[in-house]
């Protein structure tokens, strides 16, 4: 039986993030590293304290641990990300935020309750794919604008914006991931954040603000300062602010939140009601008792100096594998390290060639939203060891060499990614 | 400042579900007795092996717990479900099946998926309001069918269908809960269930299966074999099938699936990886445990017998203080009594007069698309306990006392219930 005739017109148009692709394939191929999933490294995990927690929670005692609970969230998790937010100098009220499942969902809320079909997103060239895949599924449009060295262009950023308006388009929406963006690693400077925020209440624009590595800052390159998040200096309601545990305690546990306008966060909660009723109540207990027990607090540090020697193994490794084949803009925190490949080589046709030498990477195109990108790949040191970290390099350079464009033709491009990877899964 | 020119048709459209309305009522009222939220006793909570579950899963040997994870689903707790739905006689591949943040995720990606603004849901009269948001949230429309003592009309079915249908509209998708019907307490009978797959067949209609309450029959007046799934007899791939663990372990844990054809189960993942990315990890894991060591099994018998009891509980409680004013079709299993009030009652403006004597229920137009449903009220006996039972029953029968019809006017209905609930909640 063909169901074609019986999906919606999203149902039709979804596409596979390509995030999630690499991901079933590290999953199939043996002994792969994977440089393509952003995931933590579970040694950061703080099994002992959430072993405490979780045995404390199920104690037996109150049945609301384990009962179904408020769509808003667990009122006194809300109150510890209110400290949590006073923190990183912004000050919400409770009425003002909502708890979500992963910060995907958060994306999702901002696409259900505010895009219609045809609605434009401005967003950065390039930007993060879950950001894509959940915009463009409710069939928003998206306009790419330029980035800086400090991120997004202003001048291209209002060009972009008026040229879409002036075809009749809404435009109200701005994404943006000022903190060591995913891909880029890139930081927004402080001094553009404010013009931001002065260019949305010009311009009559919401900015979504995504927000996960804030807190992940490489200190020898960045400072805390440097990370405070536009919505610090809304005072005029612009943004909507997104942030989560994944990176910070476990994604495991799917605990984000978006703090917004009061009205915007009463409609989210609405529509959260029809999207899973509540985030688990179990998971927003754990994570209570991490924030109230100074678990995130005491990881803070430990996770910046972590993964800013990951950095450290990562340059190196490439370095000593690449030589300087690969070139990239510094990281100053997070998860990334954004490679632009040597001229005349395709991130997409690439990924068949590591995948040969089972290693995996995310083809840079997948992050823009103009259909350029095919010379980078994004290379994500957050999970593998030193060890692994090096290994990786090995073969990376392996499927360079493999992949080399021959002098006689410029365009090496052999297939595209739907083909390669197939075919390399199959194998 | 004002949002409203910043939301999507969707998000200007969203509407509070009754139920978690009153969830909201019952925090703020001290001393409430709730028949309004379909809650499971904490009592069955099996506390002692999720503490264990909980320690082994904890122990800081396997970092997947609390890392992300596939969208499917973890492989084990798919496998876990197999067997699960192989014991209710459907029999699924593993390329059928997904995991789900609760089933209202499940009924969210129904309306994703498979129906575009316009489109018509086919749905009982009355029917569960869970599912009525997610589908009006995209903008479906929903086209109410009568039903009778064994469920659905099919004659009314097929009217409604094919009167939708000639009036030009996309009519592809019946909703129905045969087991247990929240608000109804109903089962759909057997041969009604066989006589449901041909027509779907006939009629080229997909047939949308929610059944929290399977597992939950009253063996007084109901058994297993009444129970069978419509999805047990799906030949032909035209049933979606919806279950969770939420009312036979823990609803905190917001576990549930979908079992589906392949190419829609599909579909169902990529728009999963934009909702959520996936459901929680830990909780996967600690649900994939208790299936595996038999908990689930264990508990089943237990749950009978326990709601059992608190129908009985409920009933006689019912009958000792409001007599024969109150009346309902006989609950065959699950967690509801449909109640339908004396005449010239209206159970909207009933409500206020029940919040006056602290005690809540939902009224039963939450329930029906048709505008109608203003002389039901539907009473939820699975939480409280028989003391608690007999004290809400008190109360109802002082707030029907005080919302007595005036004998010179058949129409008592002084507020409608927005009006009531929200003075009520100001107090």
């Amino acid at each position: 039986m063909n169901y074609d005739a019986f999906l919606s017109s999203t149902g039709r148009q979804l596409h596979e993030s390509a995030i999630r692709k690499m991901g079933t394939l590290a999953v199939r191929i043996p002994d792969l590293v994977s440089f393509a999933a952003g995931f933590p490294d579970p040694v950061t995990f703080p099994w002992t304290e959430l072993r405490e927690i979780a045995n404390e929670l199920l104690g037996g005692n109150d049945g609301t641990v384990l009962q179904y609970g408020a769509t808003r969230g667990y009122q006194s998790l809300l109150e510890g990300i209110v400290q949590v937010l006073a923190a990183r100098q912004i000050h919400s009220a409770p009425d003002e935020l909502i708890v979500t499942t992963g910060s995907q969902q958060g994306l999702d809320l901002v696409a259900r309750v505010l895009l219609d079909p045809g609605d434009v997103v401005l967003v950065e060239l390039p930007t993060y794919t879950g950001a894509i895949s959940a915009f463009t599924n409710v069939q928003a449009r998206l306009a790419g604008v330029r980035q800086d060295a400090d991120g997004i262009n202003l001048q291209d950023l209002d060009a972009v914006c008026q040229r879409e308006r002036a075809a009749g388009r809404r435009v109200n929406v701005l994404y943006l991931v000022p903190n060591f963006q995913n891909p880029t690693g890139l930081l927004i400077g402080l001094e553009k954040r404010r013009q931001l925020v002065e260019w949305a209440d010009r311009r009559n624009v919401l900015i979504v603000e995504d927000d996960p590595y804030g807190a992940l800052y490489f200190d020898d390159v960045a400072c805390e300062a440097e990370t405070r998040p536009i919505k610090a200096d809304d005072e005029r309601g612009r943004v909507i602010y997104l942030s989560t545990f994944s990176k910070t305690l476990a994604p495991g546990f799917r605990m984000a939140w978006v703090t917004a306008p009061a009205p915007i966060v009463a409609r989210f909660e609405l529509a959260k009601q029809t999207m899973d009723l509540s985030s688990g109540i179990f998971d927003q207990r754990v994570v209570d008792l991490a924030i109230r027990r100074g678990v995130l607090q005491r990881l803070a540090p430990e996770l910046r100096s972590l993964y800013r020697s990951k950095r450290d193994a990562m340059v190196s490794a490439l370095r000593s594998e690449l030589g300087d084949r690969l070139t990239w803009p510094e990281p100053k925190g997070g998860f990334f390290l954004w490679a632009k490949l040597p001229d005349g080589y395709d991130g997409d046709a690439l990924i068949e060639h590591a995948i040969a030498q089972r290693v995996i990477f995310v083809a840079g195109s997948a992050f823009y939203v103009d259909g350029t990108g095919q010379d980078r790949i994004r290379l994500s040191f957050s999970h593998p060891d030193a060890e692994r970290l090096r290994e990786g390099a090995r073969r990376l350079a392996a499927a360079l060499e493999a992949a080399r464009v021959p002098a006689a033709s410029g365009a090496a491009r052999v297939a595209g990614p739907e083909t390669s990877v197939r075919s390399a899964a199959a194998r």
